[in-house]
């Protein structure tokens, strides 16, 4: 590729809109524009990088046995209404209709076709199991769209879809999945936790979230240095603290004028945050439920609604908690309450805590459980911190961000059921397929490996994704030598299979440099006056700022061990196909 | 691939709705099924075909200096509204609105996008020109879809827009595309036709189709055996008969009762067809337009609406020919007419007519231009037939259908005036990009393919884009030997960079070959009990049926070398890049 011709139309400035690293990189180094909101172009840089995380994923599916389909963007509600999703799904979902007024949605997701294509296709044990992917657009009609290929309308995913005859054939299924997506993010040369995650609204049991840990990662994942633990915060499993805090003592109402927060209380009274509870009131479904916690501890609102089974569940407003409670939200406590109370486990181990009285500037001090008042559920309802004890071993707990990449789901029957999906078994008896479902973000892959790969001037990218390996820059090319000598170095570096541009530009230096830096190839050959004099070519590597004077009838032979080495440096001892 | 694990299902019965033979064997051979009406979903043989066209499209378009992108499917109205064409798409496109009521189409066509794109980032003489391309999931909401991959509402298409500085440079980027399409298809190893074509409602003004010949094509192409003349019957230019017919005489009014059509007048006064002059009525946007043609010719509506500039053009109801001649359609004719006349060239050389005489039941024999009635503008406006004379040299046309599998137009200026696209020129002026278009039915491709190559027994693939090269079949999977023997040939040939298919199932042979057949593999190598007994393999060609005894020990040297020659007779001698 030659810069004079390739539409790269790199910006200075960062684009107004672009709140997170990678979306103003990519804009800016000219690998994408947006065409409306949460919905982009790749430009020609930005397609090579595209076609290289596609390239991976493929080779990796196909490797533990996938087999590469193409399911249809748009598909018909009919499939969406047996499912029971065409209502569940909402205002996510893209809808519209044909000329014959029959309804679509353009497919956020493919269990409901794939399903139905099996059912149709697939009818015995002797078949199965059989994985199915595909690499292709969805659609989400975010709210918000934003933070670029992290959350858009329009975007790559990878679909896996297994379908096995029993539980123990999803559990070999998921197990290739998950040492196939363990390949594939360590291909991209990416730093990535599988951490153990919470199933949602998708259905199923078991599931892992594949997360590149950047700071600019929407989830909080926590993780053990010692042992192999690491989930998502909201599902990670909290070790109570058994230690008892306060002695029983009585009862007392104090005036606490103005005293809302948890610091606030805690410094009024004097005693640590860890002898308040806090007490929150959720609308569950239609039922008002109040949940309690450790005043030094979060509510983590996903074991609630697990623990509760309810569809949808939100902080009460404030009226509401006025209403239940005779009070505003600040002084709010169990004492007399008289709905439902659930409490994380460690508000056990508190004998004389501080709660709301339920009315306004007014706190308790001594309250008891049991005695002042009851709770109807006691289980692990709080968020785990950064340095608490690791479910697993004694080590203590590290918590980072990151960025979901890619996610893998024992579904089970639930598909199959919803859209009766079966095959004949060995005896002839009929049976639900038992279904794993699979993804890969893989334009958001694209934004993953930028928030983890930039430093001030611009991307760093692993030689994997690259758009290219190596950009070639002639200082000035109004010195024939120098083009004639960057010329013949490109054509060698094409002849020998390496990635290579040459910035043929009639522009500053300087100009050049910047855009290499910004477009972040792995490596970068400058040959400029004072490297023709010496009989050299200057070889920088964009991860470390080395630099090296190499004679130039070397540059190649040189040139082609660096690249081989960094993607060595990508590639995973593999975990193979068991 | 081993069969026994390939979602292959293949079918015996043709698929009720399957008008055509490649939809018929697409389905049958478990290529693709029906996810909706006019969509459909690719299964693993049909995705490989898939692949293997879109790669061979990709090669070539990079040869010639073309840049992959991918622009959004979902596109914002305010485009199409501002190019003009958000109305006059009609039905055909797929509309909706977002969350927040604000309007998309499912893109049929990325003109608008592109060149919305290229204004905002190409500025400058100096990066022209630029090609752009890119392959993707196209949207048309067709009345009726059908003849599957043909006609989609869903489907899969390679789109290119070159931008140049003037009418000189859009010549060289459209004689770009024309080398790289012709590569493409001779590469796809299709039988095809580079023909003249009308322009259209794109717009525009040169344009050529590139035409599969196959007898399910919905174009007539006619094309000279001797010179290089081709073109869609649409836009074929007529030679004209300029044979006097018949001598002046005097006009007289005949009684023909009942008879209407052609044949009945000319056998009912025992002249020749060419003796008669056809007159119908078209509805020419808001204008009637009577249009005259020998009697043994057809009108050819593009030529008419080419000719009037109108926007739509239908042949009138029988109640306003009736309302505006004053008889039924069988009895129209020129003379007293007061609209607007168009006649054939041809019409000028008949001087003694029989017309229909505007009274039912009543011809004109001895009917004279200019003396009975006159013709506002003469000019070609027939279709050309088979037999008739090349416009370009004195050879006889021959005539075919064809299957339209990629077109390139000449746009000019029509969406970057329309949509404001300019760059600076060297002298600093400000001018409007000159554009080109080209595209390629992908889908559409591999359905022309089978179309083209086939025959009662299934697909015979053009080699370049089988799923896969053989298929190794032991008779009997349960004479081990033969299991072993075909596992091993499988092994070496998978070694050797052959694509083997094992037929693995434990299955009658007859079933095997029977989809070997219907698959349509160019080779099929078969391992049976005699084979082994004479220490050898049968080599079976599809597309001659030649078959062939090998010693095992040379089969895989055997193999290597049909594969080669076989892609050796698709590879053109290269239309390289100039």
């Amino acid at each position: 590729m030659r810069v004079s011709k390739l539409l790269m139309p790199t910006l200075r400035e960062n684009p107004s809109e672009a709140e997170v690293i990678s979306h103003q990189l990519l804009v800016r180094a000219g690998l994408m524009r947006k065409a409306a909101s949460g919905i982009y172009t790749y430009l020609p840089l930005g397609m090579r990088v595209l076609e290289k995380i596609k390239a991976i994923v493929k080779e990796e599916m196909d490797r533990f046995g996938g087999q590469e389909v193409m399911l249809p963007i748009i598909q018909p509600a009919e499939l969406w209404q047996e499912s029971g999703r065409w209502e569940v799904y909402g205002q996510e979902m893209f809808r519209l209709k044909d000329r014959h007024e029959r309804e679509f949605c353009l497919g956020p997701t493919h269990e409901e076709i794939i399903t139905s294509l099996v059912r149709n296709e697939v009818n015995s044990y002797k078949q199965l199991p059989i994985l199915l992917y595909q690499i292709q657009n969805k659609y989400r009609d975010e709210k918000r769209p934003r933070f670029g290929l992290m959350r858009g309308r329009e975007f790559i995913m990878k679909d896996l879809y297994s379908f096995d005859q029993d539980q123990t054939g999803l559990e070999e299924s998921y197990e290739k999945m998950y040492k196939a997506y363990t390949n594939v993010f360590l291909r991209c040369g990416l730093q990535f936790r599988v951490v153990e995650a919470d199933s949602g609204a998708i259905g199923g049991s078991t599931t892992h979230e594949f997360m590149v840990l950047a700071e600019a990662g929407e989830a909080q994942v926590v993780y053990c240095q010692k042992c192999d633990y690491a989930a998502n915060v909201e599902k990670a499993e909290a070790v109570p603290d058994k230690i008892v805090v306060g002695t029983e003592s009585e009862i007392q109402l104090v005036h606490t004028p103005n005293v809302r927060t948890i610091e606030e209380v805690a410094g009024h009274l004097g005693v640590a945050k860890k002898q308040l509870i806090k007490t929150l009131f959720y609308k569950a479904d239609d039922q008002m439920v109040a949940v309690l916690v450790r005043g030094d501890r979060e509510v983590n609102d996903i074991k609630v609604q697990n623990h509760l089974r309810c569809v949808q569940l939100e902080l009460a407003q404030p009226e509401d908690v006025e209403r239940m409670a005779g009070c505003s939200v600040g002084f709010v406590g169990p004492v007399g309450l008289e709905i439902k109370i659930l409490a994380d486990q460690e508000v056990a181990f508190i004998k004389s805590a501080v709660t709301g009285a339920n009315k306004n500037d007014y706190h308790y001090t001594g309250v008891s459980l049991n005695r002042d008042f009851k709770v109807d559920d006691f289980t692990d309802l709080r968020m785990v911190q950064s340095g608490e004890p690791c479910p697993q071993c004694d080590s203590s707990l590290e918590s980072a961000r990151g960025i979901e990449v890619g996610q893998i789901f024992q579904l089970g029957e639930k598909y199959s059921q919803s859209l009766n999906a079966k095959y004949t078994d060995e005896n002839g008896d009929e049976k639900f397929f038992v279904m794993g479902c699979y993804g890969i973000g893989v334009s958001r892959t694209i934004a993953a490996a930028i928030e983890q790969n930039y430093d001030q001037n611009g991307i760093i990218w692993p030689i994997t994704l690259a758009p290219a390996h190596v950009v070639i820059i002639p200082v000035s090319t109004k010195e024939d030598e120098q083009v004639k000598e960057a010329e013949a170095l490109y054509r060698q570096c094409l002849e020998a299979g390496i990635e290579a541009v040459l910035d043929d530009r009639n522009e500053r230096a300087g100009v050049k440099f910047k855009d290499a830096d910004l477009v972040g190839y792995p490596i970068r050959v400058t040959v400029g006056k004072k490297t023709i004099q010496d009989n050299s070519v200057d070889i920088k590597l964009r991860h470390s700022g080395a630099e090296e004077a190499v004679n130039k009838n070397l540059a190649v032979t040189k040139i082609t061990e660096v690249v081989r080495d960094l993607i060595k440096s990508c590639q995973p001892k593999y975990l193979g196909n068991s």
